[in-house]
């Protein structure tokens, strides 16, 4: 409940211009605003920066469309994630400057440019086949107004390719590293670097990688003290808590 | 392998003042510097007032106690995690000002209290069994420079609890959430703030939480895009990664 | 064994119209009987207004359009679950005023509308995704004879949308909560009402929510005592416990 | 909030009884006592014979009797679960009439012998070890104002059992049914009965039963649809959900 | 080694109609004849009336045809399990009179019906959707020289359904039960007779099911002490099984 | 319900020696008997020789004995498992001649030692570690009135053991096979008889063994179908069914 | 780093050849050379006659064409592994003498046959279905320059079909033995010999055998001390390393 | 079945000098020695420097010492793994140059000290609680004649500790890598050598690593083929098979 509201309902009900009653309900109800006060939030977030974004998986073209155009309204950036290009087609015919990332099924308009992280963010993948989440959250990240440094294919088994990126990697205020099979890598970049490492388990792997669930064992127990884990590929949770965390500023001011 | 320590080395070929020889072996041995630069990084670590931390488990307390020893002499700041009584009244032997924190199991130095942090850390339990990974978490964020802000007991089964402390949760830059049974209190959290949320399952709870797991799954699972997830208890790690979040400045700085 | 029969077998062996060697065959057949009442027990179910139910997954459409024309000739109203338009071409033909309702692929015909319910069943989402499963819970509570309130999308990412319907649900004698992911829902909302919340983990998620069991696992873990949970997806079993809960009447009466 | 306090102090304003500034600090709180509002809802709660609980397990003999204490100022039954006898001892000195017991583990205190539910409460165990999860059930229904049948040892191994107590089953308004190993009674109880069941898995069991997920497993595959099921162990939640069930009273009346 | 083949090549060296050198050849080959005496075995058995049987799974239809022209030269009897109508139509081309059995996606040659069973062997289903399962255990046990008694749909949720089967069930020398769910059938039956019964958890179920492990923790934990259990979806080895325990004659005579 | 008890109360009505409403009750109470009948089943059973058994764990020492005292009035042979020395102590004091079975955890009594079986049944081990489970299974079986061969650590890594054995196998008109750690030894001695093979899990492990689960996979995998399997460590249970399997005569003469 | 490199580098900053600057930067990039030294060591393997592998899983065909064609360039042997017949069609264009190996799904080119193995390497199958994974690891172990001898079909149901081999197993420097259902033939044939055994379990089986796991988890646990595992279908990695074991000298030679 | 024994017999058969009877009785006898000949193969074992092993987890005192004194009769070397000091006081006595190595928690005779192995084997940990696994690893391979070089503490997190020891590395023959936590380590290794790798997953960790399962399944998913893994804690698994994969000579010679 905010102290302007009260004071000013108090003024009219002392001023006569407001009736105890009406008073009464307008309190009340300001409360109830106060409980519903998320909306606020909402346009708060996206005057900073923050797309808007529509989880595109089990929702029809047509919900799809309808989202995106109300959103278009209200927010300069969009993401549609988990889509396909026959979304993206009829997406196009309402803004013609939306992207289409094939890899990682996401459909992106960007209009805010303005940069509005502190440093850069790294995206790091242990393999090729971890290329399509990472994508998503580094494509995510850039969404968000992030320089994004991308690193493909660094795995574990090769240690000196992850080493040779020393210099990119101390460069960076975050770390992704999205890795399937055992996982590793985030424990070995962590490691490497004094800032905040996002493993993200990709689903890759074979036998009893379990579809990620070996990966995110893997990340869970890392003996690197900075990493932090997100649900196996999820890489829009990655690429959206790395730019929290890269943020200029305080997101209260 | 730094610039200078290369040029410094090819100059005293140059002017003869090293042998071919000598300077082919201590570049070889700078390059093994090189890959053991990591030592060069603790140091350069702790004068950003990384704590040194000695984790107790598994260690005896001579271990520890001598451990102890050889850090403080390079580290204003250590930690002992996951130890006992006993281990502390050894250790405060060794230095006085040593404290000792019974619910997180932890023996902590503080000597040097300069602030690092940019903003506050909350530190936010479910219930009260949660605490002492809590504090954990707590005790860590405040021995690397953080201002911390406590909430105890606001688990969603009286949901009123943790939207009563949204004015709290708003000043902070990072939250660190820890729950167990359902672990559902990290989403909500999630909700309220627009700032990374690092959830800590915890291992309290009864039949099928399985010492935790209920809990993770629940907080991997999040409904909210800012949660990513520690190990179940890793208030440390929870604690760490904050600190790193929360930094002022640049680590590279 | 019903007193009455027995009563009557006992005058025809006393007045020379039964054998006493028939009347031992028909005591003992009548125990049969009395191990096969359940039929009883059926129809006394379906006299109170319960409907018949075919469970249509496994079974072929000719198999569900028979035991549905035999069904109908017993019961006013009749479901079909986990069905199919295909199926429901069949049916249409048999009675024309069966329904179908697509997004719970549930084939409904209702022609006993009597109110059974006491008060009414809230059925309430976390998110869109989670219809079908609580659509399938609201439409069985309806032919059951309940007043049913849909309450979607009120996921605890923001709590705000559930807490705005606290008036709503403090209305409810029983609500009925639908959630996949972290399954947090009904926590929340077991802790706004003060009757029996039903919790439906769903199948929906990413990751490691394997198919539900992260919701399964937080539901069964809940911090609020008044939850108890169904199978993953049982929107049916979940619709049909809420109206017993909800009955008027003694089921004996 | 409360239409009534916020009268008072719009009166206290208007009167000049009250500084507008000290109305906004009040009123401010008074939101968090709106945000604050289950604390009335507690009070709200116990008027109608709701029982407080302590949950012993994890806390100390001072903290257990310290609530203990505050509790009974404000509530006529208060009930500890998962203690043990020598808490008893410390609680016995604050109130006389509390009761020890041994079995459920659990501390009663019962002043208020009200009936409030509208039928009986069937407790069932499969085996006998089985009842001490079921006794933790029916201490608690008969706490909330209960009358509570118990049927002990009535597994599916000798079905007549179960089935010889058909007729007591169908006196009650909900059946509660705590077993291990297979866990296959409330599906046997769930076909015999037209009331709600819940199933208590226990962790009574050897080998593959793993502490209880066998039984809760086949709990919640009941073939059977009004089974619902609650945490393995989870004697009180059953309990408690079961008297929800059975109230007399629309809990909002 | 068989005693009178090893006597019989003595007696050729002693008379010379064998070379002491051929004789140690034979008598290696001999020794290998005994390490693969199983042939012998294979042999033995068919003669006592086990049919011959094709895992047709992973098999290709010239694969399993070229098999069955082998084995119908050696066995009256034939099954090829787990197959479909194509390779029926290759195989009937073989033998005329070979049957295909749709549900259990069997084929089925038997030319010799000797009866070889002790007594009867009765197959009871829980659900209908178990029935392709306990069909494959029925035929099994009928080309085994079984007679069979098929008790379908008599699952525990209406517990009559069973128990009017009682005298039925007296007459088996040994019960099948096949169920999905919460597998509790196995154990209900297994109380009601004196004889063995084999369990066979079917992959029927939804949610939490996961494909068949709660039927199968369900009757590995049953309270009933006379039920083994086989894997999911075994009938031909409950059939098989069954069919030895049924063996009038010890299988050595 | 049986003939005669229904014969005599007939005759009785018809001579006027019992009311018509006395005989309705009686009848009804005997449909009461009917239902539980299966008192009349463990009469007819232990005339056969079963042994009535008390599962000792979980049962306090006086439980037991008490137990105990009632069983012997009733059956000759009495088993209680899963005890200690301790109540061996007091039962010894009940009948002298009970015996004390240290590595199976039993005490027995056998005052009838009749031989019911028609073979012998061979019980295997793997290893020495898993001659506990293997000694209860064994006892058992003799209690229930059978010649047990006991063939003790016969494991997989040197397969020459259990083939050294294949004569006293071949004896066996059931086999039962009690391992740890892979489980594999069931499916090399079902190669090697043609009766039926139960395999019985021990919780003998390290690693991933997880107390019996690597075994019990093995087991239920077996490719042997000559296998059926009881729950880890359930050496009674295996004792049990194979003593069923091996009776001479059909359990219903 | 090299010594010989650094040298003359050294030399020619000495002779005025390298200006320091340039020599820096040398130095530095030789260091990187350093850290990249792995391409060296790829080098090196290749002239061992290691070849080259691509996965092809997950890659495209022109991905893996490309790379391909990369290979044949600098190493005589390669191997596409996980393929189809389509991706052979256009690699057998890019090099004629490629071989395609239907069952194990994998293109092979060998130009160096020189055997670099000490002994021979055995590959054995418990069943026909396993051959695939066998194939893998066979062919590989061919393309690395070794004898192999495979054994199909020799699982432990029919233990005679393994002893009856002993004599070719005891020729071998390393068995690789592929299982799936139970997994139980490597510690068979780790009993039989005296060399290093690697259990490759296959995805192999039905109902409980999760895909492999119960094959890895009976292999982890083998008896036979001589085994170690590879993951689920891992035939290249079982191949690939018994190449290692079996290679005639020491790699670094 | 060795062919001069089978030649002695068949010529005192020939000459008289044995009965056809007896000679059938001793080539009988002689194909059971032949099934049982695996005694021969210790006995040849042990001569290659094989030492006996005791595992001595679940064994009494006396039984350890009892085997102790056969076994140091036959071979030179013995090991007795998972023991305690209080067994090391009694085998003190019977040979009194055992040692009693604490950490690995062994007993180790060694007599024969001849180096029997081609090359180094490396033992490496990730951390310090991984040393006993890995020490009983070393002392294993020791005791079977191998040169072992120790490096303890090269976990991932500071990568530097393991490159460091590249040449180390590079000289041995076959590496151990013991890791609790994530498992990371071996994918390392195995990426900077060009020999086999065997992972030994310990059950290091805490919350999610699950007693090890997490590493087992980092070490099972390792992205570089030559890793092989053994059971959770098995170090003398470990040091066999490297010992076995190290042997200077082949096993057969």
């Amino acid at each position: 409940m905010n102290a302007d509201e009260i004071r000013s309902i108090l003024d009219a009900v002392t001023t006569g211009n407001l009736s105890r009653d009406e008073a009464v309900e307008r309190l009340k109800n300001l409360s109830y605003e106060d409980v519903g006060y998320a909306k606020v939030d909402h346009a708060r977030a996206h005057r900073q920066g923050f797309p808007e974004v529509i989880f595109g998986e089990g929702k029809t073209r047509e919900q799809i469309t309808g989202i995106f155009e109300k959103l278009i309204a209200r927010s300069p950036n969009v993401l549609v994630t988990r889509t396909d290009a026959a979304v993206y087609g009829d997406v196009r015919n309402v803004v013609a400057e939306t992207e289409w990332h094939e890899s990682a099924r996401m459909i992106r308009l960007i209009r805010d440019r303005d940069e509005k992280g502190a440093g850069e963010i790294a995206v790091v993948t242990a393999g090729t086949s971890d290329i399509p989440v990472a994508e998503e959250a580094a494509l995510t990240a850039e969404a968000m107004g992030n320089r994004v440094t991308r690193i493909w294919d660094a795995g574990v088994a090769g240690i000196h390719r992850i080493i040779s990126q020393r210099e990119t990697l101390a460069c960076a205020r975050v770390v992704i590293v999205a890795a399937g099979m055992e996982g590793a890598l985030p424990s070995v970049v962590g490691g490497l670097v004094a800032v905040p490492v996002i493993g993200v388990p990709t689903s890759i792997g074979y036998g009893a990688s379990f579809g990620g669930i070996a990966a995110l064992l893997g990340m869970l127990n890392s003996c690197s003290s900075n990493v932090t884990v997100v649900n196996i590929d999820n890489g829009f949770g990655a690429g959206f808590v790395a730019s929290l965390i890269n943020r200029k500023e305080n997101p209260r001011d």
